[in-house]
């Protein structure tokens, strides 16, 4: 697949995501994470206001919806464009990176999705074991 | 995308990752749980026995794995061949269904793997703020 980043000194040494101390295994458990996943998943479809992804990603809390945004935004996955205005207006949207992040789970939840009947018989078979 | 479902009554049914009482959130929390997604990313290397998983994801203990490899079976998208040998011999192997997962888990692993220079950059930006 094409890089994300711009070819530099660090892009000539492997990563791997199997390994405790790389980088993209923290990043991919951090994007993999309940709340940030569908956090990014929300964003995917356009930017969002903080209230809006409260209601978008049913059942987040104020408390883990701000959590997941610092953890994407420190990443570098998410932006954080404050208006300046009062009241506050602050809009939340995916940076370049955060896009291939975002278009990676849209696919994998596309999967799932279109698996769910599947999935539902298996447990049914595996239950009746 | 395609789907990797026969058609059924179920199928035209809207699937929603983002609702709460959807199979398809949970499948994707499942997939995407810490063990979990390293598991289906191992087996989407090829069948693993039980003690080549646990050398293969660092870090991940006996209980976890095998708690992991339970739910991945239950949903249909791992199976496990007892070859019924003494000593026993188990063999892990992704299905049709695991495999679709599997490889959207490996994009999403290539696109993090890949991307591990800029967000190193961006969390040293982001904690010098």
């Amino acid at each position: 697949m094409d890089s994300v980043d711009a070819p530099g000194p660090a892009a000539s040494l492997v990563s791997d995501v199997f390994a405790r101390a790389c980088t993209s295994r923290e990043a991919f458990e951090g994007v993999t994470s309940r709340w940030s996943s569908l956090v990014l998943l929300a964003l995917g479809e356009g930017p969002h206001r903080f209230g809006e992804l409260r209601r978008r990603v049913e059942g987040v809390s104020e408390r883990m919806l701000a959590q997941a945004l610092r953890g994407l935004e420190r990443d570098g996955l998410v932006s954080r464009a404050d208006a300046g205005t009062i009241p506050p207006r602050v809009d939340y949207a995916l940076t370049p990176l955060g896009e291939a992040v975002a278009t990676g789970l849209r696919d994998l939840a596309d999967v799932l999705e279109a698996a769910v009947p599947a999935i539902d018989r298996a447990r049914v078979d595996y239950d009746a074991r």
